[in-house]
């Protein structure tokens, strides 16, 4: 958490859709801009799995933000018209309460005690910033990833708070691909001897887990094309130190990352969050039926991006998106680009990502 | 192994590529048909990663083989003309000489003293049995996935014993994605503390190392869309016993498969192949360039296939193959098929698969 970070006190106790509460939580969020007086030029962001409410760099902060490209004075989100708020996810372990906090109640990390989390949950928690802020109803709610889902289902749940989407790469639902890599990266998490059946102590060694996770993670964000161009079969200097260990530049590309996101997240938040994912199914807010569930949501608006190198939330699931939010009568840009990145486009491609963005956002009148 | 494999003794010592040697080795295979008086009717079938050499059932072995769809009286490859050889690569554990066999040198097994496999090794091998049945020149070369490889390696070693290649699902050398796959797979593996170093005791418990490995092989063997269709989000009846346990029909599906796979391999076996594929250049025969190796293969003809929705062997690199092979001279038969499951369709698509293949063995007088 950096020196712009604030945070919305959760009610207490804060209760969860599948069971259980939280006491004395919190959401971490920072903001950009200026709210002007009418209150009608917010914008929210929910982010995806591992991204904290750091989405770029503000005077009070000067640390480069994960979405430093797009959001700024004179940006694709541009600052100086726009209040944008964003949010870390409940569950999370960057600010918002989540698996690795304590529980004020026994004073020990809650790890394994905490409460079933769903996508609802995380967008009740965003529910809670926006009220802190006294903003009934933002502009645009903006997801890529995971936060696609996030924002759908806050438009789920609060229909009259959300007037229209921005969804980037991502889905009304999981499909079984996405499903089987997140089962798999729990999977390695769960088999590393110091997950401890989720009870790990505070220093424990999960390293293992969570490279590997990671890497798993890391074969489905970017594409074969790209890794093609951009690696081919080259070599490290170095013959490998260990039996069977890295020789290919892809192999250190993957180590490299992976060793980075291993300090950065805690293993319990980070399996929380992803079963949250694959549980989410906007069908579930329409009886089953994904078109009814959107027809409710009532958006004006909407613009869906997505990329077509993108496996793990393939361009089909965004053009069914776009498809039933017309059908719903919102009226829809669908705006599939030809990012040769994949899934994480929107992190890196800012040349095709900003122009759309910019568009969408300078017709909307505040 | 079953009651229908044959062995063929390695030369002693048998040398390697990339040094070391094997005394005392042998390579398992099966055969079907009759071989014709003048030894012209020999199809030689390499194999992926994985199978062993019991391609089909046989009077001798009634057990279905991992072709049994392709291979028999009357079938894509017809035993009632043809003579057909699979041979079991060098470095399996399913009768030929492996990291599991015993070391003759010190009766212990081989484990990690196991020298270095290449797929030039395993071409080497399959010349031996050639030469054991009195062999000169198959027929055809036919080579799926890793076999395609391993075929091209044969050809490359011995140009003037290739005559025709059968290239299915396969490339000139690995791309990075299936690098990275494959990486990780090898990762889990050895972070499985059961491996040690490699050195493990027969009895050793490497069952979640080589459950993984399987599982996330089995993420790129079949494809998204073909899972969609198949187990959309379907849960299984019962809740995870575990925490985080399985709980999508997608995630028991692969538990089921990869379950099979824990006893049926020697996972240094599986280390050994799995970075002997990505080893595997064509070009390294080329001076460093891939049609220069194919031009001097001399292939007379070929029959190149390749399947849209496969992305551990996209089909770009089958495309690269035939017009490799094309530029080089040989008659090339290109063959894109429209299967929805992905790389292991020549396992299960027969009805797409068998008609070219038939047809273009048709075309071969013997």
């Amino acid at each position: 958490m950096g020196p712009a970070t604030l945070y919305a006190p959760l009610p207490d106790p804060f209760q969860l859709r599948r069971g259980g509460s939280l006491a004395g939580g919190r959401i971490a969020f920072e903001t950009w801009g200026e709210l002007n007086p009418q209150r009608s030029n917010v914008l929210l962001i929910l982010t995806g799995l591992s991204p904290g409410a750091h989405a770029a760099s503000s005077p009070a902060d000067p640390e480069d933000g994960w979405w430093e490209g797009m959001l700024g004075s004179g940006q694709g989100i541009d600052t100086d018209r726009w209040f944008v708020v964003c949010v870390n996810s409940l569950g999370s372990c960057k600010g918002s309460t989540g698996a690795a906090d304590l529980d004020p109640q026994t004073e020990t990390p809650y790890r394994l005690r905490f409460p079933e989390l769903t996508l609802e949950d995380v967008a009740a928690g965003a529910a809670v910033v926006l009220d802190h802020l006294g903003i009934d109803t933002p502009a645009v709610l903006i997801g890529p990833s995971m936060g696609g889902m996030s924002c759908l289902a806050f438009a789920a749940l609060y229909p009259q708070r959300c007037r229209r989407l921005m969804l980037i790469s991502t889905a009304a639902q999981a499909a079984p691909f996405a499903i089987a890599i997140r089962s798999l990266q729990r999977e390695v998490v769960r088999a590393d001897r110091g997950w401890a059946n989720g009870h790990y102590s505070s220093g424990a060694d999960l390293s293992t887990g969570m490279r590997l996770a990671r890497k798993i993670g890391m074969t489905t964000y970017r594409s074969p094309e790209e890794w093609r161009d951009r690696f081919g079969r080259e070599r490290i200097p170095d013959a490998p130190v260990e039996p069977f260990g890295i020789e290919f530049q892809i192999e250190s590309y993957l180590q490299a990352h992976a060793e980075r996101f291993i300090t950065a997240f805690d293993p319990n938040c980070y399996l929380y969050l992803s079963r949250a994912m694959d549980w989410f199914d906007l069908a579930d807010h329409g009886g089953g039926d994904t078109q009814q569930a959107i027809n409710a949501l009532g958006v004006e608006s909407a613009l869906v991006i997505g990329v077509g190198t993108d496996f793990l939330f393939p361009i089909w699931q965004q053009e069914q998106l776009a498809r039933a939010l017309q059908d719903s009568g919102a009226a829809v840009r669908w705006c599939p680009l030809a990012s040769p990145m994949g899934h994480d486009s929107f992190l890196v491609d800012f040349d095709r990502f900003c122009p759309p963005i910019a568009d969408y956002l300078a017709q909307i009148e505040t």
